[in-house]
């Protein structure tokens, strides 16, 4: 019995202008490793900082999507990394939702360094209630598909 | 330009005795999240520590492997959360090679509690210097493929 | 206006025989920084493993303690890093209960690898409720004081 | 034989115009734990953060003092927590230095959310090389120390 992976599809664009949002941060001491680098396992909680951003720039702040009952809980996570991210360095997270089914979806980064990219990564998520069970999508996240339209 | 994964390729068997290690660990209250479950970042950590008790088991601990000019980077990295961990959970970290080229290796994890499945993962990675280049591969990372062999 | 402590008082010992308890962990990979040695926030989540097991060990595991409505909220905290620790160090975290009132108790801890003293610290906790309301402390935090009595 | 702090003895004041610096940033969802509120270990990387922030503002970034051979090694930590974080607060981290002798120098911090005070920490800490070995103390720490200066 293997165990294959249904839900993860989407590919993350290289191009950053194919991304609807962008969040800056930068990386922390307490996040480097005895390589010298940031750890692998730091880029997970940036994704996670970048997500919430979007959804507070698409005005539903995840604080208040969770007080109406809603969490995005995580089911696959997939990070490629290219080049080391280091200290100090401030990174620019591209970040869209590259695909919306009726139970779940896809959200895409390109981490980058003054334009340099370091990683990419997909993660798949579905609206669960506090108890863990599946709930509707929320209508609103259709906005946040894929690059932000030409006029 | 999309940024395809040419390395992870291997599918983590949901059958532990398709395993040759096995590595048991205790979650913290620490790992937590407000959902009241282990967050999806702590599971990093997890898998790597399976690694290095793997390796420490097959007579290469990870410390005396980096003293000796050998750090296994980290590629690309794929988890899937099929159920939650809790706060006190063991977790049995069934892990193998499972497949490894002139460059490259994969390693794939089987998390289960009390025999239920939780999580599959793979990682891969390369051997390299303390600057970041390539190395040839050890030669004992081949005795670390697959099942223990039937007698 | 000045801050002041007016709870943490104990000071822990270094002889580890003043110790109840000792709980062994061996650090991660992940736990290191640039420095090449385990980032001293590591120590926080090490503390915490080592109360959890001090109350299993004692008959009262923290995740029953919190089913039972009880929670041990952490009012105050305090590190000496006296030798760094590394990666891959098995690490003896002796503690116990060193203080304890009415309304909260102080744990003490010794951390050694081999032998060697490498840090000292002590937590300061109150039992609180779901909504962080102080609870009467229970009754049995009583026998986890100071070290084994003698016969 | 007791192990006595040394070092620790600045108290944070409570009152914000006490400090010299200021650094806000915005709590991860990460950094929750079963409690729903944020893990009183996230606290320590906080900290760091703000250190780094304030030896940016003051002309000294942290990657440069460390790439000029010296580390502010961490000596004693301690935090007081008054009231919780939670996720998505926005934390106004005060800070300065609060000490300085010629071997360490200690920082004070005042945890604030909408100018209510959550915690207050102090760090000792000590210039090191990269062996760990004590460094003379920079000169232009002294311009860190206390208040603003009033004109």
């Amino acid at each position: 019995m293997i165990a294959r992976s249904v839900r993860l599809s989407f590919s993350p664009p290289l191009d950053p202008s194919e991304y609807r949002f962008v969040h800056r941060l930068r990386t922390r001491f307490a996040e480097t490793d005895a390589m010298g680098i940031i750890h692998h396992s730091a880029y997970i909680p940036y994704l996670e900082e970048a997500r919430a951003a979007m959804l507070s720039a698409a005005g539903h702040p995840y604080d208040r999507v969770r007080a109406d009952g809603v969490d995005f809980a995580v089911l696959e996570l997939y990070v490629r990394y290219r080049q080391p991210l280091r200290f100090g360095d401030e990174v620019d997270i591209h970040l869209s939702v590259g695909e919306l089914t009726r139970t779940t979806f896809q959200v895409g980064y390109l981490l980058q360094v003054a334009g340099e990219t370091r990683s990419s990564a997909v993660t798949v998520h579905a609206a669960v209630d506090a108890e863990g069970r599946p709930l509707r999508m929320p209508l609103w996240l259709a906005e946040l598909v894929g690059p932000e339209p030409a006029v």
